[in-house]
């Protein structure tokens, strides 16, 4: 079974906090032991894991996303004019896979799971599946 | 099972869509539902999920990916001279996982799966695992 | 069941090569074929795949990511001053996912397992699942 997550992000640049959803969706599976893949169906967003405690590591990491990869160059071909979050999203990646262990996330302690929007706002769609062992 | 995928590149940075082969490869396994990982065995290509609609997205990514890592650096010590590449494939990542509904790629409408070649032309090979649910 | 690496790490920026130590696990785990995710619990720390020859390779790696995100940026806001960790740990990603054949890891000829450190030294913890086919 695949289960979706549906986010509206709200900036162009944005990283929200989807854990509390994931960790919803083991309880609901009622799993013990194995691995839940998160898959964002997009192509100008992401999944990443990264600080949950601070928010200024979100405003820092798409600041700096931003200066590596600029939103208007010259260049660009592309004619939606969207091409910096094409290459945002390949770099964070299109989904992440965390362990379960004991019925919860084996995440570290300040680790939480970001859908990261990078060319918002707009409604967007996550799948979720959980394999157990 | 591991299948394997033979790809050709024909230019130093190239992405090459996989997508009918992973597809090919799910049909031949006859799953429903699962997980498919598809596995870049080399240290200088990878694997990404990207547009699969306007090419000129292709021609930007590679294009701003090389601005950021460019190919010639005199601080570089590797003899190769192919640490731009080395970076690269580490971004984009050695392998996907993708998930399968219903018997295909749980895809979004844009999304193609793209083996990317950063320091063709070469002959390369990628593993794809079907693990069914 | 999932296994615990302990790595300690003794620089700012380091690759520490963990590939005998997935070796071991999958050879104690006794498994043919499936799949080994491993897993960084940390948000200043990754796991990636590149080259296992020439030690340069890493040297230039880890350079050219320091000069993409540098240590010190006016803008940042991230009091602790590591948010250049948190863009590299996110860029090569918490986690990779390698096939397992006729009881081995299947990796290229050149690919070795690393965990980059981009905030030591530090004692950091990974963990390691191995899903049987």
């Amino acid at each position: 079974m695949i289960h979706e997550i549906i986010v509206f992000s709200k900036k162009r640049d944005e990283m929200i906090d989807i854990t509390p959803k994931i960790r919803e969706i083991i309880q609901k599976e009622n799993v013990r032991e194995g691995l839940a893949v998160i898959f964002s169906t997009h192509t100008t967003a992401g999944i990443t894991i990264n600080e949950n405690a601070d928010p200024d590591v979100q405003i820092d990491f798409l600041r700096r996303l931003d200066e590596t990869y600029p939103w208007n160059m010259a260049a660009d071909r592309h004619e939606e004019g969207n091409s910096a979050a094409h290459l945002k999203a390949s770099t964070v990646g299109a989904s992440q896979s965390i362990l379960i262990k004991d019925g919860n996330l084996a995440l570290g302690t300040w680790q939480g799971i970001y859908f990261c929007e990078f060319d918002g706002p707009r409604r967007r769609k996550c799948y979720v599946k959980v394999i157990k062992d």
